[in-house]
């Protein structure tokens, strides 16, 4: 059996905070994010099973992704855990879903967290391959296990 | 040269049955595929030459995947060839084109299986690079020579 | 940190010639080009920075690909210098902005040559990683550093 890569696309909104950026970025705002979730595996070869023929059925990658970052992020707010206390604080007050992130919320650090989140979160034999995630539509990022060792 | 690589990009309409699936795919459905195929190259270098700087015409990859993929598999019904004999014979009778493959239609075995149609022809010094396959506007399946040591 | 690859996009209009095509291609004709610029590298792990969580700004991006390549290609056209002299002349009376290129313009070539514009243009750590041409809304062509030893 080939090696074959699946994709599947989720899309949710979002707002963030650059702390400290220079420019409009650095005040609440939100984007139409795009992620697509790539893994890779040899389809399952077995003529008995229903998911003959699949390296993991479109249904189960959708349901494992939305649970663990879509609903998630979904119409929340996303912010550092840097910033200062007291800024927290206010943005705490404000919103109601509110992210707070180890790491500045840039696509860049979005996409590498949500990485960390999805790797072993598949079945055996099927491995997170990359991740794309677009923050406006004509702007994205990607992770790919290729770049990162793993 | 630099060694490029050039896509093109292709759309037909196909039916098909996932034998023993648990859910409705179990059942004779359509989506609308749409194909990219990927070669790689060294673009022609020679200014006598009406193709000089191209891997491959755009026009003649168009013309190959036509002819071996998209006009045989378009408004096509593809079932796979281990489902029981009397429920073949049936679908034998219902549909003008159907296509029996000796594996389940699935986005990652038709990938697979277009690669094995497409690898050896192409010109010498062009190579199959990849394919692309969406099922659905947010779901595709991928063949990289490269992960298969082709 | 991670290695993130980021994207941005562009949209050209620009005419172009092919000498000595066999067909259509060879008369003065345009495309709607879309250029897709993927840069690697570590995003910036600095709280006290704006651009702390970034590869690059994606405005920084931006603004070096529209000086370097859109800004001068936009609106062009292109032609290749080893068409015959009195040819290149006459097309020099008709169009303001004619680019003459060493090479034939074609999809593989400009993407070709844009990375070599691009290579060395943008801050250290990091690496311009592929570039992605796209001529018509069904074709492109692609430069990876990876494929050619950059």
């Amino acid at each position: 059996m080939a090696i074959i890569r699946v994709t599947k696309e989720f899309r949710f909104e979002m707002a963030h905070v650059l702390q400290n950026y220079d420019g409009p970025c650095r005040n609440v705002h939100g984007h139409s994010y795009v992620l697509y979730v790539t893994l890779s595996g040899k389809p399952v070869d077995d003529t008995d099973r229903g998911n003959n023929g699949m390296v993991i059925d479109f249904g189960e990658l959708k349901k494992i992704v939305e649970q663990e970052i879509t609903e998630k992020f979904d119409h929340s707010i996303v912010v550092a855990g840097y910033m200062p206390a007291e800024k927290l604080a206010e943005y705490k007050k404000l919103f109601e879903n509110i992210i707070i992130t180890p790491y500045q919320p840039t696509c860049e650090n979005l996409v590498a967290g949500f990485a960390d989140v999805l790797l072993d979160k598949f079945p055996e034999g099927v491995t997170l391959h990359s991740l794309k995630l677009y923050e406006t539509a004509t702007a994205f990022a990607e992770w790919y296990a290729s770049d990162n060792h793993r």
